[in-house]
């Protein structure tokens, strides 16, 4: 089984299971990190462990890095294969919210670069996957970036985080704010990269995301036509410690990059 | 057929055409308004005109303002018998996003306060509806706010509007988004009020809503155990002419007031 199939197959199965638990939202058992928003919940534990489980299996050699298993160090090496895992993205949106904009993000990357990723969104029945070269897919369907090419056009997904990194997204992203045509704030990162894959959205900002938040869709954003880089443009590894995020439909990256920073407030 | 049923009635059937044209919406004709990102599709001023023949037919002496009809000024009078429109809010997340956060607003309002109202939201088959003094309802079952009392613990929906009062929401709205728990953004007030009702969410600010945007939102929340006034807490008649609202549970009204207030930016 290639890497792909194993993550299409592996989301496939716990987006159902996900949406079980999604159903019986209100009786789940769940404990706060440091922040009380930053909540973990019995179900991103039990899906962490299933992947987890399932990857040990078929790809025992490879190193796992995943939200919730506590790894304090990235894996190094040019050739070095690992897998990423979010179990629950948008952890707040899965115990409460209208719409469910919570997805679970599988990647598998070589030398810190993600050559295959997939995102499952049980709670619209959407499934995302891509290949590097191969393009990327909703439900099997191909999906590409919108061709919006005007700041003042744009539907940028500004993602402002949880509390202690508030004031610093507030005043890196106030000018991009303030420009782009129209801001949404979902905080999902799945469903703010996917969105751009689908030409649902233009743009995507995070001042600080974790390997697992982006990992997944951002080559789900790269074959679907659109870009992923530091904020300042930059080309991204995965364990290269960086943590701002800028994805876009490609179409002016740059701009979007120079107002991301800005940063006046 | 009280103004109660007929909101139900009404909103049920134009639920359906909605969905029918939420499907085909790639191939809708549509123009801008002042701003680029304002929108107005077919499907707004269909669901406008087939309201308002009901309306008309149903109620003939009743006054309409709504979104699409063009009215200049409101209905003043303390009897006068008002209805209030909002076709499709959130015509931008109709016309683009992987969640469909947009709905069909329907409020009867005496004397500028609202007294029944119901909400739409098609995309996920919901349906709200209030009746002063007689609770507020999610496809016939009781809702009611949240219990968050901290304002480290609210989850509120900032609306970032149009560019045109996009500093104005920075500026007013920066200590705000600093010091809550959570902060989102759907740009649709009929989801940010009906997320409130249901418990999703704790609070809504947004600085210059026109009545059709929170009309019937305003009585689902308040039908719901929460609160909806000014920014500066005072009572809100529809039709006075302020703009700015803040919509809360009701367990820290006061404080989040304060917040909405503080604006140093």
């Amino acid at each position: 089984m290639s890497e792909i199939e194993f993550i299409r197959a592996t989301l496939d199965e716990l987006a159902v299971f996900v949406r079980q638990k999604y159903a019986m939202r209100e009786s789940l058992s769940m404990s706060a990190k440091v922040d009380p928003n930053d909540l973990v919940t019995e179900v991103d534990l039990a899906v962490q462990e299933r992947i987890q489980e399932r990857i040990e299996k078929a790809f025992p050699r490879d190193a796992i890095v995943g939200e919730e298993n506590g790894m304090t160090g990235f894996p190094e090496g040019e050739d070095t294969r690992a897998w990423v895992i979010d179990p629950i993205d948008g952890t707040q949106n899965f115990v409460r919210g209208l719409f469910p904009a919570y997805g679970i993000s599988l990647a598998f990357a070589i030398g810190g670069l993600p050559v295959a990723g997939g995102v499952a969104v049980p709670g619209n029945g959407q499934l995302f996957h891509a290949e590097k070269g191969n393009g990327a897919f909703r439900n099997g369907e191909r999906i590409r970036v919108s061709g919006v090419d005007q700041i003042s056009h744009v539907r940028a997904e500004v993602d402002f985080a949880g509390m202690v990194d508030r004031v610093a997204t507030l005043r890196a992203f106030g000018p991009f704010v303030e420009e782009v045509g129209q801001v949404r704030c979902h905080c999902a990162a799945v469903i703010g990269l996917c969105s751009i894959a689908t030409g649902d959205m233009d743009a995507y900002v995070h001042v600080t995301l974790n390997p697992w938040d982006y990992a997944a869709g951002m080559i789900i954003v790269q074959e679907a036509g659109g870009m992923v880089t530091r904020l300042d443009g930059a080309a991204i590894n995965l364990f290269d410690g960086g943590q701002g995020v800028l994805g876009s439909n490609g179409k002016i990256h740059n701009e979007l990059s120079a107002l991301a920073l800005k940063g006046t407030y």
